[in-house]
């Protein structure tokens, strides 16, 4: 892959190609080349980490409008960390494209996780400045969001504190109950209900009473949420 | 001073003047009035926190084009922590504003520098979801950022270390040297000079040595900016 056909498959367009490659210019590539003056791209990553920060803020706030601040910055910090934008780059095929010095790729510097998060985050302080925040987020909403949505992050998110706080807000109390238990002793499964009140609201299944649990608060919020709107 | 007269001296119109109140709206005073369902600030400091922090690295990444990121981000860590926000916060005049519980006012919540630093970044939220970013960016270019361009956080900036990093990327040597000593023994002065190689770049004056290099620094900092432009 080369800047051109990573530029046309996630459909941006850098005005400024200069910038979209110091963002994958790692400072050993940089001081390999001191003379031409080429920038690396620790500054670009300063920035783009702010930018990541206000994009997910901004997707959480509005995706989650029950869930309380305490939930929201644990998963804001389960997102914007080294492991998951470490993951974001790979799967955007970031590696590929990173310019770093001999001595670093000697030792296995391309895959460095911390070096490829860094990437990350440089590319968007990079599209931030050559285009603005809304491009920024278009780029996050179709390739980095999703991966959120289908829950890689759900074990960050614990639904019973989000619902617990949520109901007694409105002085009611929640409650669940393990209403099933289905497959072999090797193969169990639990179906917990939850309840606010005495009402009825959510059922959800797992392989330990707490996951259960954690699934019916889930569906719980999420009407409660459709409710709300 | 109320809400009217509050937007009017810092020139905004929120169109939702409910979220305007939200954001000065404490937990402990949504606690009191749990039937009127009045929401708290927490979710709105949640968001504002990461727009004061892109609002903040946008400026200092322009405003610093020589500074390293490693200096960037000391110095928005001092900007956007509990005691600068604190002071902005109490130079707005939002302390007169803040909805409390009876318990919290009684023990001098309203005055409480992590109470009113949370406010400060729920303004921000708010200010964000009911305008843009570009709105946001104005109030803080014209009552907040002015602050930061007094000097108020020079103390925070290691220009020594700045310039050094810099001139080492040019493979040269910076020094200094004490060229003056001035006033009386009570009240001594001194003056230091910058080089670049052997090229004299700037000099300094302060009450240590340590401080006269400083000043020295940032002036040659200054020199090299303008040169670079």
């Amino acid at each position: 892959m080369d800047f051109q056909s990573f530029q046309e498959k996630y459909n941006v367009k850098f005005k400024n190609e200069q910038l979209l490659k110091q963002a994958f210019t790692h400072t050993s590539y940089a001081n390999e080349h001191r003379k031409s003056q080429i920038k690396d791209n620790e500054r670009l990553e300063f920035l783009g980490d702010a930018v990541l920060e206000l994009a997910v803020s901004q997707y959480l706030y509005r995706g989650y409008p029950l869930m309380s601040e305490g939930e929201l910055t644990k998963l804001r910090a389960n997102i914007v960390c080294e492991p998951s934008l470490h993951k974001f780059s790979v799967q955007l095929g970031m590696d590929k494209l990173v310019y770093i010095g001999k001595g670093e790729e000697a030792t296995g510097g391309r895959s460095r996780p911390a070096l490829l998060a860094d990437v990350f985050e440089a590319f968007i302080g990079a599209l931030y400045l050559d285009q603005n925040f809304d491009a920024t987020l278009n780029f996050l909403k179709s390739n980095v969001f999703p991966t959120i949505e289908v829950g890689a992050f759900s074990h960050a998110m614990d639904y019973k504190s989000s619902l617990q706080e949520f109901v007694q807000k409105q002085g009611q109390q929640v409650s669940y109950q393990i209403v099933n238990e289905i497959g072999p002793d090797h193969d169990r499964q639990f179906v917990a209900a939850c309840y606010i009140e005495d009402r009825h609201c959510g059922e959800g299944k797992g392989r330990s009473k707490k996951e259960a649990e954690q699934r019916a608060a889930e569906r719980c919020l999420t009407a409660l949420k459709q409710t709300e709107q």
